[in-house]
């Protein structure tokens, strides 16, 4: 039986890495094959452009460029390990996916979501996640979280203040317009209470694994 | 007055290089300010992403993920020097543009054309080449006109004669369909045939310059 595709969305410090080890975990302990993995990158030519994507002065791609770099990325790690993973039963969580492209290039970075979705169609036809986890959290909060972590800041994490509010919203703003696929999680709630909530989407949503 | 966008395609050792020199020389002879470039490639970020493109196993990337490539660079190219090229009113020659991701990852890699067109639209909009020198030749005196030259094979140049012959009769087609842009040129006449005669189509479609 072909596995499920669980994607993780939110802004920077939201608390996706937490999550997904809490979910990977209760997955696994249900005799599920669990694959876990991260946009950009996720497989080594991936990782090769997340390099290129995350480095660098914050205006060495422009949106348009960087949203086509995302999805060159996507399609490496679609076509080679999420694709061939879910054909063989596995259970595939995904740190960021298309939603992040949406709300990074598109809402936060000003290129028309008609041209992403235009983009979407060429590169992975209708190919996407059967449920997404939105982490919403105040932007503040989770700048604040990276920093405390002593993490070097990505490219992304050094846009302004305004460009995360415009991320926040886009999230929510995804989420709306498609209730089927996506829950929004409290995520300045304490982490188990967001990985209780989470499970209990991916119960309902997903159907108890076999 | 805004200048003109002059691409080059053809196959591997169809001297692109060669007749560009000449093309320039005589455009710059009449005092037009002439920009030559190169695809993947021209700027800075786009060479970056011509290394990874060009080097490497030739099943590095899948075709879908390379055409994605291509037109991340591209627009960086557009974006950052064709563009404000042609705004200043310079003449802009570039080795290959987007015909070549429609020969060398849609026909001959078996993208679908209409994928491709779509990927063009969500990139560029309507921008394309002003005309188009199509240089035509058989894809065994290309190649061997390449290992000649006693150049590292790139990894286009190692995939196989079904390819190439595959490559010579997309460059064939595009250049049937779109007439209006698209010359072909002999490419195995001697250099100064081929010159003479990319220089006659380019006074008589582009008019002379003031």
């Amino acid at each position: 039986m072909r596995g499920k595709f669980i994607t993780l969305e939110g802004g920077e410090g939201a608390g996706k890495t937490t999550l997904i080890k809490a979910v990977q975990a209760a997955l696994a302990a249900k005799g599920l094959d669990v694959v876990v993995t991260r946009e950009p990158g996720g497989t080594p030519g991936a990782e090769v452009l997340r390099d290129i994507l995350l480095k660098g002065a914050t205006d060495r791609w422009s949106p348009v460029t960087e949203a086509l770099l995302m999805y060159a990325a996507r399609v490496d790690h679609v076509e080679r390990l999420i694709e061939p993973a879910l054909a063989r039963g596995a259970w595939v969580i995904s740190d960021r996916f298309a939603d992040s492209t949406m709300a990074y290039q598109g809402t936060a970075g000003g290129v028309p979501l008609d041209r992403i979705r235009q983009l979407h169609a060429a590169a992975l036809g209708d190919f996407r996640p059967d449920l997404t986890l939105v982490l919403d959290l105040d932007p503040r909060t989770g700048l604040e979280r990276t920093v405390a972590r002593g993490e070097d800041a990505t490219r992304f994490e050094r846009f302004d203040a305004d460009f995360h509010a415009r991320l926040r919203q886009a999230f929510l703003d995804i989420a709306a317009a498609e209730p089927d696929r996506c829950v929004v999680l409290d995520a300045g709630s304490d982490a188990g209470a967001v990985a209780a909530a989470a499970l209990q989407a991916i119960e309902t949503r997903l159907g108890a694994p076999a």
